[in-house]
């Protein structure tokens, strides 16, 4: 039994065509998903395993995609912390009791570090065992920092003042901070992986807020902890946006495929993070709203930055927006299918 | 009569400390600033040159700083184009009639490109006869893409969706509204130089959301022509943020000086914009929130980086963020004088 394309292409190996799967491939933009939303609450969806795997396998449906990844959220790891995680609508999450000391980073310590989290696992088996052999399904995690910036800001944020404040203020409080979270999405993501996770993805989302020198004294020997803890033999996805001037230090930190964003094209990020490893991405999401003839085009210059070796694996720089036109989605798969076949 | 530090440095010329200014040094975190807006609003402000003169002779005064920057926004271009400026408290500016077609763009067209900014430019003849000889006066406005951003969206923006969607589906619309921003900034631009600015600053602040291709079709030779007509000898610093994938282009596309954000190092910035230009960065707005010693090591970092030639003017790789410390500001310029001393 061959692998799944997709697992091939993490891999390196010479594939018939390119893989695609893309960043909230379930998400807003879906009407299937919209029509589940209107009857649960997000929280609830993420913890309906039954519901989680159908939006998961729903997607791969309706798009003809390579790979499934597992429909969950990177905060999810928070809740049992007991910080007052709540999805809000519209605004995005919110985090009623943010740390902002080394005393409420110790308070987190006396918790067990090993949350609760079996309605993901359950969801990872549900959705395994509903899709075909030949499409991978992928668990996910947010990265230390991303989750730490939450944790920290209370929410989103846009300039991780309070974030970095700790981070520079108080490096001993942050390096627990990290230590707690690396232990804490290690058990995760190798519950995901014995539930039947293929492969994982670490979004570190926003890392590319940090300068070159901060993200080596203050992220990397972590991210090196984490993903030297994981189960062997399953490809790590590593994945931050605004990445152009660190891209050599995230595949340093480690992954077998190194996520992209558009803002580096991949054939002058691929020799920065190096050819042993596999490289994901990077078309702008905003590209999905041209029409079609432009999209084409685009697409194609992102497979032709990528030509020649094995070890791409298609995706969007980032996350589906929400408004883009689902049918402008499902063209783009095909387009990738059809220009990259061998 | 030697001429000011700052002008030394943006010319590459050997200078006895490395020069100091601050995006936003005049804004709200510093009290002299609030003071004068508990008066009047934002626009009055903008609109009044005594005042406007007044708050960017201020700063220098408070902060030792080497450079003044006239006090002005990058929106007052648009308010004369008729498209509904308002600059709301809190939310940032919002501009209520968008544009979102070439035909929006054709109806800017029967405007005058010369907008009716005698304001700024009084306010710049002000500031220049208050300030002392060795403190340069340097004039600003925002570069097309990024005021474009504003006239598209309607305001601030996370994705820049309707931007890109005009310039991806419309590239005549986009190149007529570039061609109509790059003439009205050519002026505003002259203008402030006409009236005593010494050398000016474009904010590209936005174009870090565009990918390689897109800045080298949509933007470079807007920039380049937008650079090109302005009054030769006075030294342009082109500046971005989110960047580290665009440096080389930037500099393709002009200026004797490129801004830096603290997303790439400036030993890693400076051989790909070219030792033909001086570097103007990076220290991350942040480090001012951190402890004195901390922001010393990190002050040290940045002008390391730049150091062994001549041709750095050290600044912040971002504006001054509204809660900052003033005393760590007033710190900050001193550390920078004192640790470069030569």
């Amino acid at each position: 039994m061959k692998e799944p394309v997709f697992l091939q292409a993490c891999r390196r190996q010479p594939t018939p065509y390119t893989p695609v799967w893309l960043m909230r491939q379930a998400g807003r933009y879906m009407p299937e998903y919209r029509a589940v939303r209107d009857k649960v609450s997000f929280l609830e969806l993420c913890k309906t395993p039954e519901l989680a795997a159908q939006v998961t396998v729903e997607a791969v449906e309706r798009l003809g995609v390579d790979a499934a990844i597992i429909f969950a959220d990177i905060l999810l790891i928070v809740e049992p912390m007991g910080v007052g995680l709540e999805f809000s609508q519209g605004d995005g999450p919110v985090i009623h009791r943010p740390l902002r000391s080394g005393r409420d980073i110790d308070r987190l310590h006396a918790r067990p570090a090993a949350p609760s989290l079996g309605f993901v696992f359950e969801a990872v088996r549900r959705a395994r065992a509903a899709l075909p052999q030949e499409i991978a399904l992928i668990g996910f995690a947010g990265a230390p920092f991303t989750v730490a910036s939450y944790l920290i800001e209370g929410g989103g944020s846009r300039h991780y003042i309070e974030t970095k404040r700790l981070m520079y203020a108080d490096p001993g409080a942050w390096r627990a901070l990290m230590a707690y979270l690396v232990q804490a999405t290690t058990d995760y993501l190798n519950g995901q992986i014995a539930a039947g996770a293929q492969a994982v993805q670490l979004f570190d989302s926003w890392v590319g807020c940090l300068s070159p020198a901060d993200y080596r004294s203050f992220i990397l020997p972590h991210m090196q902890a984490l993903i030297g803890g994981l189960a062997p033999g399953v490809p790590v996805i590593h994945f931050g946006t605004n990445t152009a001037g660190l891209l050599e230090l995230l595949a340093e930190a480690g992954g077998d495929v190194i996520g992209v964003d558009w803002r580096t094209d991949l054939d002058a990020a691929w020799p920065r993070v190096g050819f042993d490893r596999a490289v994901q991405g990077n078309l702008d999401p905003v590209s999905l709203f041209a029409p079609l003839d432009i999209l084409r085009g685009r697409t194609a210059r992102v497979l032709d930055a990528a030509a020649g070796r094995p070890g791409h694996v298609f995706n969007l720089g980032h996350g589906i927006l929400p408004h883009t036109p689902v049918e402008q989605v499902i063209a783009l798969v095909e387009l990738v299918h059809e220009m990259s076949a061998r």
